[in-house]
């Protein structure tokens, strides 16, 4: 297809360029990106209409125009996100593990940008400033694939980083919009490994899967949580209580909420009832297996408190104020069911023994595993990366929340004079 | 499809097994393994020459039963790669970047094993014990599948290591053949997401192409080498000769051998004469650029000494005894055309010039990039990794040669005291 070629071929030269600018300048494109950003904000609300009133038309829910608007205070928040990313240390020029050869050779690997980085995302058009200012710190030209509803909107702010760049003689095409946004090109770009060195879905459980499933070009998997706190028979029963509550209720709709609970027997009759209590006087609906019933039974509780549970909701991201409750016997049992049924993001234990801690960390299989903290944390603010693209819950690459790093890679340097092998 | 399915279940079992499994036990498995080839060479042998007569009445080439056959001293090689994997120090475990956090929350990263790698390959039925070895060490379950004309030999040599894993009581399913060499179940294989953390394909550009393709599994593209050595204008030119010699000639048939060179106008009538006397009397076919022709025929050699080439040498990996030559009349050009043509593999400036060795390094988008050395240095044991798994060419993950480290991901594990978030 021609359009993405010539894409793809102008990201790629963006990226030469980019491989040449060193961090002064780039941190300088950032900062102008942030100023037009203001001065432009009356243009970029205009397009925001014109999509809000596309997506009223075609009669999107509320919830949808909401992360699909934009206001002055949310433009700000852009320009902020890009002056923060300009304010962090310059992730690439690193050279690390540089050692001398037995023949003489000495051997390095340094840090360099990735290329060309491909982002596939839905409605929040704030995406479109926050994505290219994590790719273009580390050296990236970046490739925007942006939701249909949001086409004028991401097509505005484009345009902007775009102005700003070239106004400081940076290369415009560090960052490009696809703005043929059909599902057919959408196909194309996933196969354009000539062009683009990776690509990282933004978005919902739909989005990610038709990436994983259609590209041919390596895919960073963020996302799904289906994430355990599991309570061991020595926990402290008030800091169970309320890290749960947290890690349930502190905001519904993320991956690194709660959804399940693994509860040890002997603690159960202890912990249940107040943690029922507690979740119940937040309006969460509880989801419990035979066990769970049983004991809150036992409690006095009504029986209408406590759902049955089936085998679907052990594997369920719910993203709503419900979650599961399974009864164990042992650890054992509490790491096999996590083990089998969770997504690889953020799982937790509450424990006050110090073998099932360690053995906890060690034996769960997730990008992010707590002892006594709530899975609210996997974030890349809160985990001290001063920025995050996303949170990959694959193993290459990079596991768990991904800062500037993740979006370079390494490459080997070797300095001889003359050796050749034997 | 329930093969793969019981396969794959079977894989995870043995990979949660093995992440509970230290290191003194998984080289014991490694030594046990190695021991156990040795006694069953007989049946090894008697496999394998099962494939070899399939291979002759099928009319394969000789060359390619050649890469198939076992001798009694390649079951040795195989045995000694098993103990030498053994003898290298454990990849997994290490914690690194632990830090405190305001909230005192401690975040760090621990080393862990990817879990399941599946691993693609053709015909050579050593790289059924190389493999297993490498994953077993960091800790992984394999599941190999081989090229059809080897399955005798693939599976005595499986269940050789299968029955070595079981008699010391370590979980057997560590290791598992595809013994269905169907190009369906190939294809299933490669999109058993559910069971299968990574794929490695390691064989020609045809099979990498086949894997990258049609997976849904996270793949590392290992591979396919068209390497460059760009002679500036300040090279010493006894050393360029030498480097261009043994990266041509040492040997013709790997990723890391010259394909191209590159040759700054302003050294091409003294060096180029030279280079080409010492291909030719290599037997060396040499594609040479206008420029190229001109000054072999300046020099008084034969014109038919210097084939004209086309567009398409500029891509090619020849993999045999041919080179192509292009004249340029600056770095920038070099970097310019290495850049367009090149597989990211290994690449190499010849030069006195400080400034351009930086420059070339700093610039050049390849997994290994060299000054004044041959580039068939690209391999995991020159550079001190101790054993290799494959070359990677893409930017995820790992770039350049692989060793055990990159069959490993880490894990974050914070350690908390009720933490939650405000």
């Amino acid at each position: 297809m021609e359009y993405l070629e010539k894409l793809g071929q102008q990201a790629k030269q963006a990226a030469r360029e980019l491989n040449c600018i060193g961090i002064k300048e780039r941190n300088q494109g950032l900062l102008a990106a942030a100023s037009l950003l203001l001065a432009e904000s009356d243009n970029i609300l205009a397009a925001n209409r014109e999509d809000i009133d596309r997506a009223r038309q075609k009669g999107i829910k509320e919830s949808l125009i909401d992360r699909l608007a934009l206001t002055e205070e949310r433009i700000e928040g852009m320009a902020d996100g890009l002056r923060q990313v300009a304010g962090l240390p310059d992730p690439v020029g690193e050279i690390t593990d540089m050692k001398t050869r037995p023949n003489g050779l000495q051997i390095g690997q340094m840090r360099v940008p990735l290329g060309v980085i491909g982002i596939i995302y839905e409605s929040r058009p704030n995406v479109t400033a926050d994505a290219f200012a994590l790719c273009f710190k580390a050296g990236n030209a970046v490739i925007l694939r942006g939701g249909s509803d949001a086409l004028s909107s991401n097509l505005a702010i484009a345009t902007v980083l775009q102005r700003a760049l070239k106004t400081i003689g940076l290369p415009e095409h560090a960052i490009q919009l696809l703005t043929d946004v059909s599902h057919e090109t959408a196909r194309e770009f996933m196969r354009l490994n000539q062009y683009v060195d990776v690509l990282i879905p933004r978005g919902g459980a739909g989005l990610i899967r038709t990436v994983v499933e259609n590209s041919t070009v390596p895919v960073i998997e963020t996302g799904t949580g289906n994430c355990h706190i599991y309570v061991d028979k020595t926990a402290d029963i008030a800091m169970a209580v309320d890290i749960i509550d947290n890690a349930k209720t502190q905001r519904l709709g993320t991956c690194n909420t709660c959804e399940s609970l693994v509860i040890h027997e002997e603690i159960a009759k202890q912990v249940l009832p107040e943690i029922v209590k507690r979740l119940l006087s937040k309006h969460v609906e509880i989801r419990g297996d035979e066990a769970t019933r049983k004991i809150c039974a036992g409690a006095g509780m009504p029986e209408t408190s406590i759902i049955p549970a089936t085998e679907e909701d052990w594997g369920c991201e719910y993203l709503d104020a419900i979650i599961s409750v399974k009864i164990v016997d042992s650890i054992e049992q509490a790491i096999a069911h996590i083990n089998q049924y969770n997504t690889g993001h953020s799982e937790a234990i509450i424990t006050q023994n110090y073998d099932a801690a360690l053995r906890f960390q060690r034996e769960i299989d997730a990008a992010a595993v707590y002892v006594n903290a709530s899975t609210r944390f996997t974030d890349g603010e809160q985990f001290g990366l001063g920025a995050e693209i996303g949170i990959s819950t694959q193993k290459l690459h990079a596991r768990g929340p991904m800062g500037l790093k993740a979006l370079t890679t390494t490459k080997y340097i070797i300095f001889g004079n003359g050796q050749i092998r034997p």
